[in-house]
């Protein structure tokens, strides 16, 4: 299946009355590269030299940086000499990538921002042409949204589909977005049908629909079966591209039907044996296969412990599996144990990769932030949630103080002391929450050891609590002079440490038990607990023995 | 290579004159219970008999769970009739693991510590039998130490190897520390060669030592190249376990030598093309061997362009390079790129895991706590340290206040008011450092596009700062009824907004160029930044205009 075409969008047919000239610089005016380059291809080079010899100096600049190098040579020659000369010494064409390290990708960002300041478009081709897909991913993520349209723009269609893979979905959506119907439709032909449907689910739907009908028939029918399974289940983490053997041939007879083949999928370490019905029975590894003698069966090479997961088992089981049993690849099934597809180990490395992030994200209410440059509008908004939610923290914390004006007025250096008794409540309650949330994602904390951790958390606190309400204690007395205020200010240390471990335990347990992720609200009800109880023990200690 | 056994360790000389029943009852008492199972495989069932009947009833018990079930059957018929049945009908013999569901792993914690806290070790050898190494390990990991030694002296020798592989660090040499040295030594004959060098690098030298020479000559060699890379580097993870053929070769000479091994390392998904003199040239991948024609050449066959990896990267560059080619395995040469081993996905997926995993903890200032139930005392003084810093920052906040002492006396409501400009300064202000720590760790971050992201954090805090300060502002009137205390604490807020934005960009970003993690001291600085702005623009801008 090459280059997919079908009707060429609506937007276009009133263009129809423009000749082509006109209609290269429509689309060079609107920034639409991928655009002006298609249409140029069309235009004969005689043609395409009449129109850069009619345009003021800069728009000819930023046409002749459109012009693929290929194309370069016929033009030429239909040019005035001293405009030929001019053309060929522009510093943008003939700039070799001067990235000097490059290993790094620092220089890659550098080189292509100075490019793209410049309108050196060949230069930015020339930058991204000998990346990989996933560098080129990369740089497009560490580009400014107008920048990064641009580089996007240059971005060769063979390549556009493999590079939309490796972005977060945020940022996918909004390029895929960029590109014509027909160059996505293409691009998209050239990628593997998991990552194809990867696609379809981060788009519009509208746009995913065209996506799936310019699929062929069987692969429209597979694609289908793997939307039907939720994103983050192994149904739709699978890929329908198994090799299936039967379990009663030989080895010789494998080999020969591979050889047919000629080219296996991909991350391909295993064959799937099945029966005539197509139920999984067992997994025949290429490793088990090219050192079989030739007429051993299949029945008898292949693995029967490599258990198949069931499609609608939770991508973090199918995560563990991976783990656990170092797999490469395994087999998913459905229902009725019929063989569906299977799972790659790379899809199961973003996987683990994106889970560990979104603790680290979600802990600064960051969840959905993967593009750093996201309009600031829609960041605002996001974070705006994350500062109001804690508005009501501070303002419950401000509550309890106000509740003690009277003591502040007669004692100021409560108010200067009691800060600290916060901050270290909320420190040491974080180190808990944090081991916890840690612990629930590795499954090293279940239902059976809870309470033993409970008691060794509240042990830990005491001991910190007794050694920092000490120090903190004399510091005060040293200050302030007053052995009053360090006894009540200890005290109130050593119990706000106590709550802050009983907190940092219950909170994402009893998060988890609601079906929250810990992760998520875990900090912000930690912190309103450690903020309260700290200010509360402290002016009320003081009340009680100070005044 | 079965069983390497040695000297058995000097500790043993002085009990040879004990009988065999003293030490074997020398050695229940002591816990080892891996020392009574061998003891009493070497004494005759009728002594072991002798030996039960001459017991307390507890102590019977006790010795009783550790006989072995094929042993059982030889010595009943040698007890009194009355006391064969009693031990039959031990509870702890009979009691099939009663794990229930089985699958998610909480039950079998929970059966684990239930078998645990009857004695019944029988039960406990019975829940572990079926278990894959990986998941005996997070059992292990999950029961506090006492338990965890008890459970672990009942995991068969030819698994402890397995196990010990899938353990944290920490956790791993204090239970490699729990075995005899012969039992160790016997573990780790059963590892791959590059958990064996992970096993010993994690062991007290001296016992790396011993392992080290428990190996063979040959094997010897490759553990000392290996071990002399960091443990961080392409080399350190590298496992010497390469399959090399020679590109002259035809397919068919290949498979025959394949045939001849008959077995191939695991995750063994290409072999590797070396020259004469064993500098690698290229790759002939599994999938590419069984589809060719039996009369190719290899160098026809074989991939050029997957890149050998220095020995000397470091094991963030070998991630990324996994991450970005979709690897499974991948050859690493050594100066004169000569192949010296290879390093597969496995190990490559457990450092992702470990790298993600260290931000989140660093952040709490948890760095080196994987093992949760560390000892109490161990722990408090890991964490201890971290509040002292914290303490460093909440004395620099009081510090600020304090210089407004005068300023409170007059106005309570400052006192009531000022931990919210802390508080929200300091959720702005994590949230643009978590977005750069993540950004820094994943590239999106780097040195072309700084300033860009920059403008863009202002930018978001200059719209939340007005938000919330008019918001804050006027509840702040609401509540106290005045104009002034609104008006300044809404101008303290959005400056501290604006700081907050400005150093979670900046604090990691200098943390990074003068090479410390900014996930380690990021929080500490930032918080101290955003308390001391957050209370002296608020105290200072109502000293001067409000009194």
């Amino acid at each position: 299946m090459k280059a997919v075409k079908t009707e060429p969008g609506n937007e276009q047919k009133p263009q129809a009355t423009l000749t082509q000239s006109e209609l290269v610089l429509e689309a060079l005016n609107a920034g639409k590269n991928k655009r002006v380059r298609k249409l140029l291809a069309r235009m004969h080079p005689a043609k395409t030299a009449a129109l850069l010899e009619s345009l003021e100096p800069q728009q000819r600049l930023d046409l002749w940086q459109q012009i693929a190098p290929v194309r370069e040579a016929r033009i030429l020659p239909h040019l005035s000499q001293s405009l030929a000369l001019q053309l060929r010494n522009d510093p943008g064409e003939n700039g070799h990538a001067e990235d000097g390290t490059g290993e790094t990708g620092t220089s890659h960002l550098e080189a292509a921002r100075k490019a793209l300041a410049q309108g050196k478009l060949k230069r930015l081709g020339k930058i991204l042409h000998p990346l990989h897909p996933a560098k080129i991913a990369g740089l497009l993520e560490a580009l400014p949204p107008e920048e990064r349209r641009v580089a996007w723009s240059m971005v060769e269609t063979e390549r556009a589909g493999r590079v939309l893979t490796y972005l977060h979905d945020e940022i996918r959506a909004s390029l895929a977005l960029e590109l014509d119907i027909e160059d996505l439709l293409a691009s998209a032909s050239y990628l593997e049908l998991d990552d194809r449907v990867d696609l379809i689910q981060t788009l519009p739907s509208e746009l995913g629909q065209r996506l799936l009908h310019a699929s062929n028939a069987r692969q429209r029918q597979l694609i289908e079966s793997m939307l039907s399974y939720p994103e983050d289940s192994a149904g739709g983490l699978m890929n329908a591209d198994t090799i299936q053997v039967r379990a009663e041939v030989k080895a010789s007879t494998v080999l020969r039907y591979l050889r047919l083949l000629e080219n296996l999928p991909p991350q391909t370490d295993m064959l799937m044996v099945v029966d005539r019905k197509g139920h999984y029975i067992g997994a025949l590894r290429l490793s088990a296969l090219v050192t079989a003698e030739l007429d051993q069966q299949v029945a008898d090479l292949m693995h029967k412990d490599i258990a198949a997961i069931p499609a609608d088992s939770s991508s973090a089981d199918v995560a563990r599996l991976f783990q656990d049993q170092d797999l490469l690849s395994a087999p998913v099934v459905d229902e009725q144990n019929r063989l569906i597809g299977r799972i790659t180990i790379d899809d199961v490395v973003d996987l683990i990769r994106e889970e560990s992030d979104r603790a680290l994200m979600q802990m600064a209410g960051l969840d959905d932030e993967a593009d750093i440059f996201a309009p600031v509008l829609v960041s605002s908004k996001r974070r705006a949630i994350w500062l109001g939610i804690n508005l009501v923290t501070a303002f419950a914390a401000a509550w309890v103080i106000g509740l003690f004006e009277g003591t502040i007025q007669q004692l100021v250096a409560l108010a200067v002391l009691m800060p600290i008794v916060a901050s270290m409540g909320g420190i040491a309650g974080s180190q808990t929450l944090t081991l916890l949330i840690r612990g629930l994602a590795l499954g090293q904390v279940q239902k059976g050891n809870t309470r033993t951790l409970l008691r060794r958390e509240l042990g830990i606190s005491v001991l910190n609590g007794l050694l920092w309400a000490v120090i903190i204690a004399l510091l005060a007395v040293l200050w302030f002079g007053d052995w009053g205020i360090g006894a009540v200010l200890g005290a109130a240390i050593l119990v706000n440490l106590l709550c802050a471990a009983f907190a940092g335990w219950g909170v994402p347990l009893l998060l988890q038990r609601m079906g929250i992720d810990p992760a998520l609200a875990g900090s912000v009800i930690l912190t309103t607990v450690t903020d309260v109880v700290g200010f509360f023990a402290f002016l009320g200690l003081a009340t009680i023995f100070l005044l």
